[in-house]
């Protein structure tokens, strides 16, 4: 039981640890969800066909350039791929062949074991935003974010009961140096909370530390058999895999941790103006992306990444929340599962400056497709704004209060004899009323999602409270939780073990902020 | 052609009629929406099997009232019905067998031919929020609705370019009498837009009055040979027919005029606290008011409605956008279509007392579910404050702007060899843009759905503007659109005619305020 000895070593076996076990608060989280409804299929058999075919053609004739990079050129030319320069041309075949080796659903685990993660087949597992310079909150307006806003980020996303991931980036802390950022990032992670998290990608060096304090956090031999980080991997589309990505996801590969390899893409500029164009794209450039991961290490976990916004070709502005963004996320999904892979898509994406009805209408727009589209892991699902520039304190809690939504709307329906009521129709009657009825008392508490925080009050009882609107609302809610917050139990040994190789490695650098 | 004899009728042959088209300014409506996406089918087999039979189940054995009604009970009673003091006591199968009269689809014919829409199949029609006693703006906040304002939410309708129909009661002008308002609002549907719309159902004799109205409009013979209202029946849920509600469809269907019948839920009190158990109960009444209508008139259109919202159970209020409401309308869309029946259902539903970001989020989660769950025909589309209790008039041009994210999603994927745009991928290549091809220059105006309400600027450009949030955008465009009026052309005789009906009938009554 890989659970029980990583709970063992994440909660410590001492005294210490047992005493900070027993008086630590706990705050629920939901497990990851499992769907029980189907997906909106949009594209038919042709169409994929269609797409599948013309992402080969693209592959074997226009093909892909890895960039500075001669290791990953000499792997495909070994593999079978024609090489003219940085370009390579797959073969029809050999990029899906390849893809074949990776799995199909995998597990990461968390530091709490009950709050691993399975990614893949019908789950969804949801992550808050990811790489913002900026934060804004109701009181300090928008302004560079720092190392404590981060921290407080983590912290909002422990406590928060339908988040399941800590995320990575959950803003940049810009007050850290460039070359230092990440150990403090992971350091936040995994002290502040212990949901399961992301590592750094920003230099290949970078994502060897990760690994190397998962190794304490974990236990050596336990990462060296297990998944312990998704990291982002993202593809410099079109057709473009630059050497620190590469070399990121080359360190992740090899020690078998998960990648998402994702297509960044804004319609119209970084891929056709067309969503059957755009789809054909993102499949090529994940298919090279998967292939080269099984390249460096046959079974490593990858994730199918599209992250794909429409543009507004008045402005040049990325907009969000777009009915042609939701038509390549359900389109991706379909050709994700067609390729046996985990999907990343979508988020509470909006291109709002505010949390206002804008980001509610653009976030909601974007969330249901993520639901729809069968989206495994869904990066940025709470906090983003203003097209990611801005990692919003007010709408982390409104997005990590409506993912509640996603869970119960991806229950499906109870078709048991409790759920089918009769017995309550037919103790009604015509004209009487349900609320008193004995199967209204037995169910009404789990019957239906209460969200924690959206105004519910008669309109009177709201405006002698001050009338106030949902951004009020959600700044309150941040006060109160982080008010509320307690780090979870963490040995005191692998704590002190992770604080001393972040000093040693800090110590063994200058600071760098570019 | 009947709809250029309704052309030549509305618009009228005259001098006169063509000097006033002439002037008239055009705004541009989109046609009703074709999908061409596939439903999202929640239910499977099984489960729509044991719903329709206990739905069955509850005619036969619980049955429902018809209530100071004995002509009702009397249709009744000869169609095979056992009749028990006001309850009707349906056998199995007879309720089915009277629904197959009803058309599958059917044509609502506008003023304006190019605005008629078709209700069923493949088709969502789009209309505004309907009852709502108070409205709000953000200049003179939450009040009383007048005719003025009621008159204010047509002209509106009439310019939303994605909205298809006119509605019926927008808001309810609580300054005109109760027994004179529906001469007021039909006039005012007739004069100030030519979408379609929907007749008045507070009494029979209001119904009579509509219809005569219509013939004014379309003439006499068109309206007896065509459907040109689409009223709203609702049930009083669990499982009774009031005689007012009742009184109104007998006009209406007896006349060939649509009427949506609509179970009118809030889950918890008017049925049970379950999705299964809440969709068996729309069933049944769905199903014995539909077969009532094609008893009074075998072959009048009538839409499947399923108003439904959950309940707070903590407050009793009830709420919006939220997933159990999502449920029931996905599993009422496969109901309806099983039965081959047009569905309404969902709308741009929140709680909101204001339009802020959970207006957004509640209205976008309910339009999506609308587009995704196959309603044919979407009242409260565009409007919906407070639950219903208000009409908000920045969050109607808010929902009509979202509209257009609904037609474009709709339209699904362009798989032409355009669409595919292989030529473009060729031609720009690993790391080049695609914002300078040909491909792009050829289709950019039509690739993305561009919000004509949101913002998409630069924070810079955006702050320096005033930083205005979605509420204060969508005031300027409230009153920038009315400042824009200007009423469709419309024969002179008739509309003297039309206001002369009114004039006569309202002198012949004494004035009623309940």
């Amino acid at each position: 039981m890989t659970e029980v000895k990583a709970a063992r070593r994440g909660r410590g076996g001492g005294g210490a640890a047992r005493r900070a076990e027993r008086t630590a608060v706990h705050f629920e989280t939901a497990r990851y969800i499992e769907r029980n409804i189907p997906n909106l299929e949009i594209l038919d058999e042709a169409a994929l066909r269609i797409i599948e075919t013309n992402a080969e053609t693209i592959l074997a004739e226009i093909g892909v350039n890895f960039v500075e990079n001669p290791g990953a050129l000499e792997r495909w030319r070994q593999a079978g791929a024609e090489i003219e320069g940085e370009r390579v041309l797959i073969p029809r075949g050999l990029a899906r062949k390849l893809c074949a080796t990776a799995p199909g659903r995998f597990t990461q685990h968390a530091r709490d074991p009950a709050k691993s993660v399975e990614i893949g087949g019908n789950t969804l597992v949801l992550a808050p935003v990811y790489g913002p310079p900026f934060v804004r909150d109701a009181f300090g307006g928008r302004r560079y974010a720092t190392m404590e806003d981060f921290q407080k980020f983590v912290k909002l996303a422990y406590m928060s009961k339908w988040l399941h991931h800590s995320g990575g980036t959950v803003c940049e802390p810009t007050d850290i140096p460039v070359n230092k950022r990440h150990l403090d990032m992971i350091l936040a992670h995994m002290t502040l909370s212990d949901k399961p998290f992301m590592g750094s990608v920003t230099e290949p060096s970078r994502a060897a530390d990760c690994v190397e304090m998962c190794e304490i956090l974990f236990g050596k031999q336990f990462v060296s058999e297990n998944t312990v980080m998704t990291s982002l991997i993202n593809i410099n589309s079109p057709l473009t895999f630059d050497a620190t990505m590469m070399g990121a996801l080359e360190v992740y590969a090899a020690a078998n941790q998960a990648c998402i390899v994702s297509p960044f893409i804004v319609g119209g500029a970084m891929a056709p103006v067309s969503v059957a164009g755009t789809l054909t794209q993102v499949m090529a450039e994940v298919m090279a992306g998967v292939a080269y991961s099984q390249l460096v290490r046959a079974g490593a976990p990858v994730i199918f990444g599209a992250f794909v916004t429409s543009i507004d070709m008045n402005s040049g502005a990325p907009t969000f929340g777009t009915p042609e963004a939701s038509q390549i996320t359900f389109g991706a999904g379909q050709l994700a599962r067609r390729l046996g892979l985990p999907f990343r898509s979508a988020g509470g994406f909006c291109g709002s400056k505010l949390p206002d009805a804008q980001a509610g209408y653009e976030a909601a727009n974007s969330l249901n497709t993520g639901l729809y589209s069968g989206v495994n892991f869904m990066l940025h699902a709470c906090g983003w704004l203003e097209g990611g520039l801005v990692a919003s304190f007010e709408k982390f809690v409104m997005d990590a209060d409506q993912l509640g939504v996603l869970h119960h709307m991806a229950r499906g329906i109870d078709m048991s004899e409790n759920g089918q009521a009769m017995d309550a129709i037919r103790e009604v009657g015509p004209g009487g009323h349900f609320l008193g009825c004995a199967h209204t008392q037995a169910n009404f508490k789990q019957a239906f999602w209460r969200s924690d925080l959206l105004d519910y009050k008669p309109f009177e009882t709201w405006s002698e409270a001050g009338g106030a609107d949902t951004q009020t609302l959600a700044a309150v809610r941040v006060e109160k939780l982080l008010g509320q917050y307690q780090a979870p139990a963490l040995d005191p040994g692998i704590e002190q073990a992770l604080r001393s190789y972040v000093a040693d490695k800090k110590a063994s650098m200058s600071d760098a902020f570019s």
